[in-house]
């Protein structure tokens, strides 16, 4: 079984994975969050080497995840709507690497998120967009859809 | 350069990555997330080759995400606190994946987070721990260490 396979799953993880989760491109998505959207300016600032860059950028495009600049006229890579969505699990993937892969607490992070007009570092939490509550694995229950019960009880493709 | 040079650098993106960022490591996560601890389960459900499943399963017990069955004894993987705190990185993937990866509307989504104890579903957004307000790009203002912009002012290793 491959990676690509997983494009064509039910699951929106598995989904989701296949279109994004590859260490490089989450630094590349790191870089355009912070506004670095050239070809040379993100091989400079990431160490990638120019074909390692190309290949993930021309699949983020692919997915729909970022526009390429024209040839001629834009000189920027952009975040599609698509891609901007893509801004807490981002988020949430930094907080806990801030938390769970820095064990030298006397250490300044990386990368602090002021927020905005409030003059306090940004720190966020997961509540429930329908009643404001917090949520967590505790809070929940999982229902799973006909079809993806059905994946999951696939024979093993080995 | 590799992916596991990631591992050494300050940026918490990075070091998040190189930890568990691989497409199926999600589905790995997924399915303890689910319930799903043993072995032989998490190959049927994932569809896994043995090879494969063992050496992420052994790759996350290696960066302290889960411990691993004793030979005698106990036989479920378990998450670790480390491992149960990904949560929120992988809803937000998941929640993204709903949204962004499933072009057809007419068809079920394949996992529903009901909230337990009030009859709807869960749909998480991000809030500020601090204030409380929602938070997005926009209302964000990132401040990089000196160590991580030393890191990113970093030669080419093409």
């Amino acid at each position: 079984m491959k990676r690509s396979d997983l494009a064509d799953k039910h699951c929106s993880i598995a989904r989701a994975s296949a279109q994004i989760v590859d260490s490089w491109t989450f630094i590349i998505l790191r870089e355009l969050f912070l506004g670095n959207r050239r070809f040379a300016g993100m091989q400079k600032k990431t160490g990638m080497s120019p074909r390692s860059l190309t290949l993930r950028l021309r699949k983020l495009e692919e997915e729909g995840i970022l526009s390429r600049p024209a040839a001629t006229g834009d000189k920027d890579y952009a975040l599609t709507e698509k891609g901007h969505a893509l801004w807490p699990a981002l988020i949430m993937l930094k907080q806990w690497g801030d938390d769970w892969c820095h064990p030298d607490s006397d250490e300044d992070l990386p990368l602090i998120n002021m927020h905005r007009g409030t003059g306090h570092e940004m720190r966020a939490k997961l509540v429930c967009e329908v009643c404001g509550e917090p949520v967590s694995t505790h809070t929940t229950k999982s229902i799973l859809s006909d079809r993806f019960q059905s994946e999951r009880g696939g024979v093993d493709a080995t």
